[in-house]
């Protein structure tokens, strides 16, 4: 077999229809929905070498690869997926999902509500991480997956590896949790609020019907985002990146961009505000809220995991403050004192909770160098 | 003289009107000014035992004691000013001045513009830190004032007793220097931006101009201060105070308060948008952003702060995160550098950045005992 390292090349997404009634974690039934999805690699005979990708608060299906005639629409994760790379697609059969509730295709706030033809809106119900699990459940199904190599996601993604892991042992061989944490702290609840909080007062809101206006509250998805943004990177790199330089030689004294860090955020918040959905973006928020596995034990996260039956690499990053390495950890110790096999990995890269993202060596042979142990 | 220890029992503000123009950093030029201030304690016959207090973000001149008929209206830092306590009274005569462009009753974008006879809003220029220390200074020059036994104050106040010693140095004998910074950090500013901007762009802002539309940009700087109270608080805090503790027993699934964290918040956005000024808040986190006082002297602060004649006490606490310890030891070093007469205390308090508004045993006794050794 030829070892190369590129991309996987043209790819297109597909979709899932579902008509079995689901029964989400917050007692809502949701009568059919969709999945969009893309594959990369091939699904063995055996159909052992599936590998699920979970996405975080802004990803969707579109892992890796770029679509026809459009070579810079590269997918969020492409730099780890392909012939060669970590997720070695001439091993593995590597599927990305946008997830229920997300606004790139599959069922959402912004698909036709059955009832009344019109957008859900604020109508489409609050979906939790393992809602998200029990649809990929089914897509894998589809698919004729019984059990995944692994299951992997960073941030938001890997709660539902984690999840996965949790609720079904039997179909998850590997589950590898990058930069998240077992639940959220009252910190990072407290940033997501005001993301919340920005979008809901926002006038052009409309109670989440907004779509019936012809509106976006782009005010609020644009500050959402800008304060996110403050929190996937550390400090020392925005002082690196931006520190006090000014856009011009000397201070305006007003309100226009005066501090390069100014006009960063203000871009990244314009760009996020003119695609992304801002129901989508409450429903995330508040996925990562409620995920905490281990309430249904009493808060007992090593009697939680107990449940799975995987393998585990865990790996933070040492300038992430927003899922500090203390909170994988936490994970680690938990799988520690059940005995259970995990590898973790605390990597020294500057970029902060971003850092998952991101092609950095060490980072990506461990990832490497522990799919490559994988048995099919 | 006994010693006790108790507030400085009732008081009421004063008001001085300055007709000498002023030209600001900005170089815009103010007419005319009025300043609102108390003073507690009594100024000694040599004039020699005056004590600044300057007020960080959201503070104001109503620094202790309470006024008539209100017990209740105890001022920001009451719990360090008054007889027997760190800012002693029996000893100094302690001076609270509400800052340029503040909205506490000194000139600023609510008054009326002489120009138009309408409130400046978005007109007010532009203030600096050094704006208020040359404002400061004619106050003091009102109240015969040469010298301060000290100018004290806590994040932007203690910039302010900074600035102090460097731009008066003949008039400042002590400085004191408490959970501040010689300069924001990019993440500092980004914080600010952020606020800024849910200001800027909430409808009822119109430009600033809103007093005259008979509205507040109440959602903008709701938004501002929940942001800013994340910032204040610790990590540690927040999760030992809220944690994951729900509102009621079991998740809603909507977007009603559901965590503890949250209703906190809201409760301190709601609270802080009744009372205070939207343009005053915006021209604070300006006046944050700008000082560098390091700036004049190419970024070296030590060069910077050799021109001050002052003792120094600086005071930092383990938990403050917005202006951390290191913040604090930048200044230290510098003084050092320059055999400066540098006194500094890192102290642990769980506090976050708010620890300096506290009534730690600890914190009060090192500034008791640092003015307790001040000669008049």
């Amino acid at each position: 077999m030829t070892r190369t390292n590129h991309s996987v090349g043209q790819v297109s997404p597909q979709r899932a229809h579902f008509d079995t009634p689901i029964k989400l974690r917050s007692g809502a039934v949701l009568p059919a929905y969709e999945l969009v999805y893309e594959t990369y690699g091939r699904l063995n005979a055996a159909k052992s070498n599936a590998i699920l990708v979970c996405h975080a608060l802004s990803g969707h299906h579109h892992v890796a690869g770029h679509y026809a005639g459009d070579p810079d629409s590269l997918g969020w994760w492409d730099n780890i997926v392909g012939p060669g790379r970590p997720l070695d697609t001439e091993k593995f059969f590597v599927v990305g999902v946008n997830n229920l509730g997300g606004c790139h295709g599959s069922t959402g706030p912004s698909s036709p509500n059955p009832a009344t033809g019109k957008p859900w809106g604020a109508d489409f119900p609050m979906v939790a991480v393992v809602d998200w699990v029990h649809t990929q459940a089914r897509l894998a199904d589809l698919l004729g997956i019984d059990s995944w190599a692994a299951v992997i996601g960073g941030s938001l993604g890997g709660m539902q590896a984690l999840r996965w892991a949790v609720t079904y042992p039997q179909r998850v061989r590997n589950a590898i949790v990058i930069a998240s944490s077992p639940r959220l702290s009252a910190e990072n609840i407290a940033f997501n609020e005001v993301a919340r909080q920005a979008i809901l007062t926002d006038p052009d809101f409309h109670g989440g019907h907004y779509y019936e206006h012809n509106v976006k509250p782009v005010r609020g998805l644009r500050l959402a985002r800008m304060l996110g943004h403050i929190t996937y990177l550390s400090g020392d790199q925005m002082a690196e990146r931006f520190g006090r330089k000014l856009r011009n030689d000397s201070l305006s004294f007003g309100y226009d961009v005066e501090f390069e860090v100014e006009s960063y955020l203000r871009y990244q918040g314009d760009k996020f505000a003119s695609y992304f959905d801002a129901n989508t973006y409450l429903l995330m928020t508040k996925a990562l809220d409620y995920f905490d596995p281990a309430r249904e034990r009493a808060g007992d996260l090593a009697a939680t995991l107990a449940l799975a039956k995987a393998r585990f690499l865990v790996v933070s990053f040492t300038t992430d403050w927003r899922f500090s390495p203390a909170r994988s950890r936490e994970i680690v110790n938990a799988l520690l004192k059940n005995g259970q096999d995990v590898a973790y990995a605390n990597v020294d890269y500057p970029a902060g909770h971003d850092s998952f993202l991101m092609d950095d060596p060490h980072y990506h042979a461990l990832v490497k160098a522990y799919l490559g142990r994988v048995t099919l």
